[in-house]
């Protein structure tokens, strides 16, 4: 039998985004199996036997795949992205381990791709930076008490996340509840990314402050991106640049916490610095000297006098200046008028 | 001014994962900047200057090429991956925001590309194939309370994961930290996979019960990932299938609790289903008819039977005999000996 199967990823849209790997394996494939857009997208042989179904068929399609590989075929189901991210590499898989035990044994690759949520993020900066999630909110194959708890969760893990799938016509009012429940759960202005047809000639990124974020800006065309507290946007002429620090950067750091931290990160001799802000409102020096120390403070505190070159940017002006109200929450992101001295 | 800036992703190390858009990209480039492996990696030519420099250095290295393209050079500024995932394009940012103010209004763009993760997923499966999360496990730029915080979360969100930088000789002992809260929080034998040098000639994928994980297992040349409590093992001659199931299964529906379900999400007529299971600590049918009801009990019976896929499969022998166990926890995965039936 020299059959084999290759699930593969065609990227998100633009063919130059489909890797060589794929593209030198369907030029050997003799069946080509998918969603009817994607087995649209491969490009045109003439020993290649087109099998394009409807989404929503996974399973079957996966099995029809199994059949022909077995029969002999080389055969490779595509998917858009990456095949292992919300696609047809876990479908195949489940149609294998429920299935005859002879499809165990074939000749059975993954091929990544470039997913959807990285060509996203390309478009608009980086915001996946820093550490992330990658959530699929439909809700036809898990309920939505476990999509709400895991965007609360993924809020408290302070993740940068990336929504796929986040609406259909089937689903028309699945992605408010999921942005009611963002907007709760982070309650401030963090910018969340829709990114339509991303990478495809009419493609549309548009950034806005998640408090300003509406149902209908998302379909099913549309992977959502979504900050963590500590994403910036760099405003310049053109569109916006968003992109999440590499660093956990500290907020505030005041004499009487700093007497806690070890002398070696210290910052020079005096080991303390202050920060104020222009609105009278976030004055953070002064509340935080009569707040209680949480205790994750000194870590912060740590995190940022190792990280350097953060310490020295922030004598900078236009840095700081923002990312101080970046901090503060409710209001802030790019607006602010703050500003931080190290003594 | 001419010059420009783009940051592009080589992929996880083997050629045939470079993005022909990326390589046009550097083509048509000046000069090359990045970490020395990266830049070795990219196709000579004779009009293209090198810029290796070592890894740490990040900011120094972005700065630079951000001169250069003012000075009218094209250039590049290559990461292994993709540069938006714990590589260079959040550290350009970072030199964009707090650099000279004429950087903002350079043509700068982002070429996207296949992550690590990724490859390592489509090296053993899909275990990907459900939300997921990646962390990066360096405490270099930010403290290890809110790293441990971060897997506790993702545990508790049921989140599969991918691992970044798990460990390096000037951090010893880090990954073993991480793999202790691991195995603390998620107290069962999932499967973790070791994916080192993925895509290159001496790739080596080592899957192992979480349970015998071992810190040396990992190097700074690893991805690691992690499945979700519901990540299934395919066992057959070869290496072992990973994959998560597309679908959030119920593990037990009893009569009581289906009393609650709208009819239109019944089972057939009978709107019940009974799960017994072989060892006789893990009785969940009887364990069940004592215990009170669980507010997300409801709708993880809606989700099963949604998934109507899953629901016909449970009358397989080789997946659900698998699948209840896993869902049990405790020293299930892929050893389990219960069975399922849908009445």
């Amino acid at each position: 039998m020299s059959g084999w199967l290759v699930i593969a990823g065609l990227g998100p849209g633009d063919d130059a985004l489909i890797t060589p790997e794929v593209s030198a394996v369907l030029a050997e494939a003799t069946d080509v199996v998918g969603y009817i857009p994607y087995v649209d997208q491969v490009a045109h042989h003439p020993n290649l036997t087109r099998h394009s179904s409807d989404n929503r068929v996974e399973l079957d399609r996966a099995r029809h795949a199994l059949f022909m590989a077995t029969a002999g075929h080389r055969v490779v189901v595509v998917s858009s992205g990456d095949p292992g991210v919300f696609a047809m590499a876990a479908a195949v898989f489940e149609a294998i381990e429920t299935g005859d035990s002879s499809w165990r044994d074939l000749n059975i690759r993954v091929l990544p791709g470039v997913t959807a949520m990285l060509a996203a993020s390309a478009a608009c900066g980086a915001p996946l930076g820093h550490d992330f999630c990658a959530i699929n909110l439909s809700d036809n194959l898990k309920p939505w008490r476990v999509i709400e708890k895991r965007l609360r969760l993924a809020v408290g893990a302070d993740f940068a996340m990336a929504f796929y799938n986040p609406s259909s016509k089937s689903r028309p009012d699945g992605f408010g509840r999921a942005l009611q429940t963002l907007k709760d759960a982070c309650n401030d202005a963090r910018p969340m990314i829709f990114a339509r047809n991303v990478s495809r000639p009419d493609q549309m990124i548009n950034v806005v402050p998640l408090t300003d974020a509406t149902p209908e800006m998302a379909d099913m065309r549309t992977v959502v991106l979504l900050g963590s507290s500590q994403t910036r946007l760099i405003q310049r002429s053109g569109a916006p640049l968003v992109y999440t620090p590499r660093s956990v950067s500290a907020w505030a750091i005041h004499p009487r916490i700093s007497s806690g931290v070890p002398a070696s990160v210290r910052v020079g001799t005096q080991g303390r610095a202050i920060m104020t802000t222009g609105r009278p409102n976030t004055r953070a020096a002064s509340i935080l000297a009569r707040a209680p120390v949480p205790p994750e403070f000194l870590d912060t505190i740590k995190s940022m006098l190792w990280s350097r070159n953060s310490a020295r940017s922030a004598s900078g002006v236009n840095g700081p200046r923002e990312m101080i109200t970046s901090w503060l929450g409710n209001g802030g992101g790019v607006r602010g008028g703050s500003t931080r001295r190290i003594t």
